[in-house]
């Protein structure tokens, strides 16, 4: 097992065969060092693609994110989920629809920080049926912007999002993989950790 | 002036005699070496604190106290602003006003990651009139925390929070004070910074 897939076994609550809760050092509670930790591998899997810009979206993705940013050395964008008073001019957007919540949400981010030319990096904390992390790719696109690919923190591999982004060309690396999760304990799929 | 203050009248944009848009570097784009610098300067003037937590709230409170919290080596709560879904048992509620919103938000930490002993140091991105601050007071207080003080990116040294915080024998350290803006420019108020 690898580092995360460690921690997810000791602090993971299995809610439902589909929902896991890691509030303890992701989701609410952050452990800074880990998420640096977590950070540094994904910055590592995409060191050599000339990473312009990190995009997540608030609020667990922020900390995987700034700490991959600092490592790679770019600056880090989170998408909001509200519209902000003091964010109106040049807004790019999309819609995600939250199984969890059960709600459309629309997200966005300032054009000005997402431009035609850069080479962006999308991290989020989890992949499950892709809605975000294709709304995220979404906004991307409108800027005109590269997508070099996906770090995701924790990936539910039994639901169709890392597929759906597989099938639209997009380079996806999830530091742990979730198989199955049943009472009984977790399965992972293969996930090769290189800077740990 | 200090590295904050520099970038502040670099890249802050005035919008109203009140209110300041940093969103280049702190409430929408994140500049990550800057943020572990702030981080580091609210960190080394707790140093001697022995703060068990950081408190903070999403979402622009996260990259500053997840730099602060690695420098300590202390785990990061963030009170959201939304009740989660798979966040329902145990929670420490308090009611927040936003003057820029115009609304009443309910914010909330799960009672499990804020217990009676710790030494809670809060870390939030502005001080204005400390409806968030006072907020996330409450969490500690409900749980029987201890509030060590208060670290703040930017003060608003114009609008009362500083002083209410004050008057309740709270300490804060903020790292920019602003006392007045204007299409002229920025004026700050002493502060010292001690890690740069």
């Amino acid at each position: 097992m690898n580092f995360l897939e460690k921690k997810i076994c000791e602090e993971g609550v299995i809610l439902s065969p589909t929902v896991l809760k890691v509030d303890s050092f992701l989701n609410h509670q952050i452990d800074p060092l880990f998420m640096q930790q977590i950070g540094c591998e994904i910055a590592n899997r995409y060191k050599t693609e000339k990473i312009t810009k990190i995009l997540t979206i608030e609020s667990s993705g922020i900390a995987p994110a700034v700490f991959a940013g600092l490592e790679l050395d770019v600056p880090v964008v989170f998408a909001r989920k509200k519209k902000s008073l003091t964010l109106t001019d040049g807004l790019l957007t999309s819609k995600v629809y939250s199984f969890t919540k059960q709600v459309e949400n629309e997200i966005s981010a300032a054009s000005k920080f997402l431009q035609a030319g850069e080479r962006v990096l999308i991290i989020d904390d989890f992949l499950a049926h892709g809605e975000a992390a294709l709304g995220l790719a979404e906004l991307v696109n409108k800027a005109g912007a590269h997508i070099c690919g996906f770090g995701i923190v924790i990936e539910k591999s039994f639901q169709d999002g890392r597929q759906k982004l597989i099938d639209k060309g997009y380079r996806v690396e999830s530091i742990a993989r979730i198989s199955e999760m049943s009472p009984e304990g977790i399965t992972f799929l293969k996930s090769e950790v290189l800077s740990s």
